[in-house]
């Protein structure tokens, strides 16, 4: 069980500000995931992972992806108080699901 | 409502590490916490900042003051397989809770 969490590289967010908006994402698609799943990747040490798109459109892709499949999902936009236009679409966090429904949809992407 | 991930600035973590270790205090706080705060926290927008700690001893402080006060809170260990020793102590998360109350804890701190 893991859990990827696709953050944006090409906005130059600060490293706090990243850390925030990943944490952001993991939570809502944790709670998107059923008790079972939750329950399961929590049992194994909650493995996260944190990978980078290069812009908006491979990040719609992801969280497009993960939909079709009928993963747990979230993709985050940020209310823009500090660093980024209100509504930029920042991250999308994949699972927790197994690490081979996750990997089918972001196995492709580099290491944030 | 908030929730404050106090993050070591001196562990030399890079970006997506630190990301992923601030999401993961964060969920596990977030857990501690009662039905009443998650639920005014998220209703308020989930609001999180992440702060430094210059060393181990600083988290272990905040921590125990958290602890103190009775937030909830979360401490993170490092499993280790990249970058850090096994068992480096490296996030705590403090909140959901009022503002006044995470700020009591975390306010002398600095934006990671």
């Amino acid at each position: 069980m893991k859990q990827a969490i696709v953050a944006r590289a090409d906005l130059g967010m600060g490293e706090g500000k990243l850390a925030a908006q990943v944490a952001h994402a993991s939570l809502q698609a944790y709670e998107e995931a059923d008790a079972r799943a939750q329950r399961e990747w929590k049992g194994s040490g909650q493995k996260k992972i944190v990978l980078q798109a290069n812009n908006e459109r491979e990040l719609f892709e992801i969280n497009e992806s993960a939909d079709v499949e009928g993963l747990p999902h979230a993709l985050v936009r940020d209310a823009g108080h500090t660093q980024l236009e209100p509504g930029t679409a920042t991250t999308v966090a994949v699972g927790p699901a197994t690490e081979r429904a996750v990997d089918a949809i972001t196995g492709e992407l580099s290491l944030y």
